[in-house]
């Protein structure tokens, strides 16, 4: 007789039949004694720990009939929500918001509503290495499109809708990072987020706007969104609470046509997010707290990020290029020529520390080698200045 | 030229290209001025809110950076579930566990692992509307199984699963509500539990046991679940906090053979259920604190169940029937012959209190509307008895 695993096997659906392993082990990530500035994860000292415990005490002392019981969302998080993408010039509303677990969980199920097998879903060359990771698990055919120091390159997007559109193929949509890019950290220039903008409603493609970073400005003036310069509806604007109050609490959320909100809802398995805390986070953020809280962490970031420049200049080799970020959690270092991310990932671990290579950002795996991502987000400034002197002197092993 | 609304429509895929409406509305539930005995609500003056807001604060004061952070799941809840596993004895890994938002998140991506449009599922009738209504939205062909006063009839069960094997087909897995059913109430006889388990094992169906309401008993004694009955693996557990703790921290769980396990967190579009959440929920349940506030739950809904049983016999016509239940949130009625539930409803809407029709409880619609679910979990005894004098008056109306 067959065993159990081999006759279980035969019933998984065709989508789910090979396992894929989840990006971080179900256990937790391992324990490093490393110095690692492999992910942008928030610093922990900025976390808002006697705010969040009044705010979760109020709720509990007077919502509790409403954020303990079944119940949707809370409303007063999508109010707050729509007022702060109204105050960047979004023609927001209420109904065209959904509130998620995270932007990941919104990320993820966006090619759940679009992509079906060899549809065509268009990235930017690095991106945001959940993202990669979860449209290439659609099935989708995924375009890149190179970013530069002004962002996307939005020439070569013309091009290729064009290309595309003469074939008769429209993408499903388009997937950028518009501002403070994960993993380059650059800004797209206005000139061509107005072409986007265009782009999008001349071919009919929508423009997935991923500004989990937009808040964390250290330098000059904000560029307006996407969505902000949108007429026609083609932006789906994604947001998210884990950069500017914290990852934990999983909180994300999505601005959109009626029509695409309305999607979501039918492939979101768990209904809306959880009355309890939708209601603490918006508690939380009342009053200008979340406004206030903000101001800390833009100073506190660019500070981390000032020091972590200051400190690649003085022991990376010359030949180590970056753009100076004006916001967001990371610095991108273009290697110098013939240096593999990869080589030097491995020789920095063994003397200490660790960061990201360029690879894991590309859907196409074998790019990205002669370049890393560094994230200033998560460690003090003594331990990033102790980990890039590290990773400088590992130059030497190559 | 064409809409926005109409270009973006020829781009989503074929599984969201009609709107399937949510059960509730996004704006979350109509105010009734209705005594409504429709859903199965927990009981707020049972909320333990003193000591939420004392578990709140010892996670932001110890585990802040555990649980404000990119994080799994707290495996500390996992052991917990765990532990209770045992106690039932039941042969429970950690492994094999996935928390979830909820035990619906669980019950909408089981069809997503399993089912391809077409593929058979079998569910009791009457079941879990909302089971009902994610499994239909599955595209599985679902064959309906009867319930009686012994739980699912596992006989029909046996004759169905035998048919299917001779026409070389093989459903994807058997939904049960083994204890305390929803909507009737009822528990399913130990012989009957045995026999389940071994037609699983003998047809390979995997069985999606929902013990929802197992912890909430009034009277008699427990009996073995089928997780602890079965031998060979193909017990799909799934439990939930809600009806112990709180609904609205939207958390629930499934124990499974790992190959399941594996299979779920890929089409878990958001990975593991949030740290913050997680840790709060175990920092709640620890030290005994879940036992003993579940001893509470058991008193207090026994009386609301009897209040409600007296108030239906006082009432109702002689002719309408029920099971007397010995746990869960619900008493099922058997309306006299000839007696429609919905123009019941009507009538009873109309002077100012409602239930749920049966009519909700079926995959097939037609099928009924003799039958009306009342739930005694949320009203309190006295408007119990108010609405269900209220019910009985309307007989008069039909």
């Amino acid at each position: 007789m067959t065993s159990t695993t081999d006759r279980l096997e035969a019933l998984f659906a065709s989508r789910v039949r090979d396992v894929v392993p989840p990006l971080f082990g179900a256990a937790g990530e391992p324990v490093r004694p490393l110095i690692s500035l492999s992910y942008g994860l928030a610093d922990p000292i900025l976390f808002p720990r006697a705010e969040l415990m009044a705010a979760a005490a109020e709720v509990l002392a007077y919502e509790a009939a409403e954020s303990l019981n079944y119940a949707m969302s809370y409303p007063g998080l999508t109010d707050q929500i729509v007022a702060r993408l109204q105050a960047e010039g979004v023609a927001a509303q209420p109904e065209h918001v959904l509130v998620g677990y995270g932007s990941g969980q919104i990320l993820a199920l966006l090619p759940e509503i679009f992509v079906e097998p060899g549809d065509i879903v268009i990235i930017e060359a690095p991106s945001f290495l959940g993202a990669v990771r979860r449209f290439v698990q659609s099935g989708a055919r995924l375009i890149s499109i190179p970013v530069d120091e002004e962002g996307m390159n939005v020439e070569m997007l013309a091009d290729t809708l064009r290309d595309l559109a003469a074939n008769g193929q429209r993408p499903k949509f388009i997937y950028t990072i518009p501002t403070f890019h994960n993993p380059t950290g650059v800004t797209m220039t206005l000139p061509r987020r107005r072409q986007l903008v265009d782009l999008a409603a001349e071919y009919g493609v929508p423009v997935v706007e991923d500004d989990a970073y937009i808040d964390l400005r250290f330098a000059g003036e904000p560029l307006p969104s996407l969505a902000a310069l949108d007429q026609d509806g083609w932006v789906i604007r994604v947001g998210t609470y884990s950069k500017i109050l914290a990852p934990g609490l999983r909180i994300g959320w999505v601005h959109a046509r009626r029509e695409i909100i309305d999607r979501l809802l039918m492939v979101k398995a768990e209904g809306t997010t959880g009355p309890f805390i939708t209601r603490l986070v918006a508690r939380f953020c009342a009053d200008g707290r979340l406004e206030r809280h903000i101001a800390t962490l833009r100073q506190h970031y660019a500070v981390k990020c000032a020091t972590m420049a200051a400190a690649i200049r003085r022991h990376f080799p010359a030949e180590a290029s970056f753009v100076m970020p004006a916001g967001g959690f990371f610095i991108w270092v273009q290697l110098p020529k013939g240096v593999s991310a990869r080589a030097l990932l491995e020789a920095s671990r063994a003397r200490g520390a660790e960061f990201l290579a360029g690879t894991a950002c590309f859907v196409e795996r074998e790019r990205g080698d002669n370049a890393m991502r560094l994230a200033f987000s998560f460690q003090s400034s003594e331990r990033i200045e102790e980990a890039i002197a590290i990773i400088g002197s590992a130059f030497a092993d190559l």
